[in-house]
C-alpha cells in the first residue's frame, strides 16, 4: 500500500485541506467525500489550463468512477490527490486517481486509487462533444 | 437505458428524497451525492435486519465502488435506489446498485448503475471480520 | 421544549427524510445540515406557489439566519420543518422556523427554532428586488 | 462592508480552502457551508490548545448561531474565518465570527458575520459541563 513510483504521467498533484465535517459517524472521512476530493482536483487541473474548461456550449460530466478505498482517512491528516492520464479519447478522457498521505506520519500511505471517465457534452443537446483542445493538450503532455 | 428486468435478486428498493442541496453549480445532482444515496440505501437495508448491523466489535466499510453515471438527475425528481446481491463472500459482500426514476415522467430512466464491495472489519484490529449472519442471510435469500 | 401551539401562522410543514450522512463524528445531525433542512423546506414552499419562485431576473437569497439548537437529532428519527411568516417586507420576508420530531417517541420534541430573512435580488444588479406576488400572497394568507 | 478594525480580541484567523462543491445551483457558496467553515475554524482553534478539546466525558455542542450573509462567495475565492471572544461564561462561550476575503481582489470584503454560542456538555448526562480550562484560558487571553 505504499505510494511506489507510478509509471503513468502525473497530470497534477493537488493538496486537499480536510474538514472535520468530512468525517461521518464512523469517525472516518466519508466515502462520498473522496469523490468530492477527486472533483476538486479535476476542477483545479482544468482551471490551470489556458482555455476555459467550461463555457456556454460545453461542459464536462463524470461518466463513470471506480474507486478502491485502501485505508480510512482520519482527521486531521494531510492528503493530496494525484491525477494521471490513463487514456485520451475523442470526447472523453480517463483519469487515474490516487489519494495519498502527505504528512510525515503518513507519507507513504495510499488511501484510495482508481479511475474516472470524464466526457464533454454539448449543453444544448446533452450529447458528447469534442474534448477541448486545452484538455487534450494537457492530458497528452502535462 | 430503460429499467429492464434485472436477472439478479433484488435486496431492497429504497425511495430517496432529493434535496435541492444535492444539486451542484451545474444544476444537476452532484456525482458524490450518488454515493450518499447508495450509502443510505445500504444503511436502511442493514437496519431492516434482525441483528445489529454495527456493534462494538464490527463495522462495515466500503472497500470499492464502481458507478456509471447514465443520466443527470434534476431537481425535483423522484428516484429510488435498488440493491442487488452480486456476490456473498466470507468477509465481504458485493452489492449491485441501480438508481432509477420513479415519477411518472421518468419511470423508465436508469440514472446510474454499478456495484459496491462492502467488507466487515474488526473495529480494534482493523482487519476483515466474518460477515454478520443477518447480512449473509439477507444477501442470500432476501 | 415541547411543541406547544404557536400563535403565528404556519406557512408549511415539510417532513424531512434524514440520511445517515447527516450525522457527523459526534453521531448527531451536524449543525450545518439543519440549514439544509430549512432550505429544503423553503424550496418546497416556494415550489408550491402558482408563480415561479426563481426566474431569469430575480432569485431569493438568504440574508440572515438565527437558529437555536435545542436538542441533538439522532439517526434514525422522523422530523419535520415548520415555517412561519414572522414579517413580510417590500423586498424581504422573515420566516420563523421550527424543526420538530414527528415519530411517536419524539412527537413533542422541539429540535431547533429561530428565523431566517430571505431577500429577493435582481440577478443582474445584485440589488434587492420586490417580493414576487406569489410569495407575498402566500406569506400573508397561506 | 469593509473589514474595518474590530475592537474585540481575535482568537484565531483560519484560511479556508473553498471547494467547487461548496457551490449550489445558484453558483454561490451554499448558506449551510458557511456554518461548516465556522465549525472548521472552531475545531482548529480547539486543536491548537494544550488540552484536549473533546474527551470521553465532555464535548462541545453548538447551542445557537446567528449569521448575516453580507455577500455571496464565488468560486474560486480566498477566504478566512475570524473568531472573536464575545463572552466567556461558566459552561458556554459566545464566539463572534467573520468570514472575510483574503485574495487581492477581495481583501476588504466581509462575506458574513454574526456569533455562535458553544456549550460544553457532559456526554453521559447531556447536561452543561464547566468550560475546559484550556478553552477558558484561550478565550480570555488568546
Amino acid at each position: 500500500m505504499s505510494t511506489e513510483a507510478d509509471p503513468r504521467v502525473l497530470l497534477v498533484r493537488v493538496p486537499m485541506a480536510l474538514r472535520w465535517r468530512d468525517l461521518d459517524a464512523f469517525d472516518h472521512v466519508n466515502n462520498a467525500n473522496f469523490l468530492t476530493f477527486l472533483e476538486e482536483a479535476r476542477v483545479r487541473w482544468f482551471r490551470g489550463m489556458a482555455e476555459a474548461w467550461v463555457d456556454e456550449t460545453r461542459m464536462p460530466l463524470l461518466a463513470a468512477v471506480q474507486i478502491n478505498y485502501r485505508r480510512p482517512i482520519a482527521y486531521p491528516a494531510e492528503i493530496a490527490v494525484e491525477l494521471y492520464a490513463d487514456r485520451v479519447g475523442n470526447t472523453s478522457v480517463t483519469i487515474g486517481h490516487r489519494i495519498v498521505g502527505t504528512d510525515a506520519a503518513n507519507a507513504d500511505v495510499l488511501y484510495a486509487d482508481g479511475h474516472s471517465v470524464i466526457v464533454w457534452i454539448d449543453r444544448e443537446s446533452g450529447r458528447p462533444a469534442p474534448l477541448p483542445n486545452a484538455v487534450r493538450a494537457a492530458a497528452e503532455q502535462p
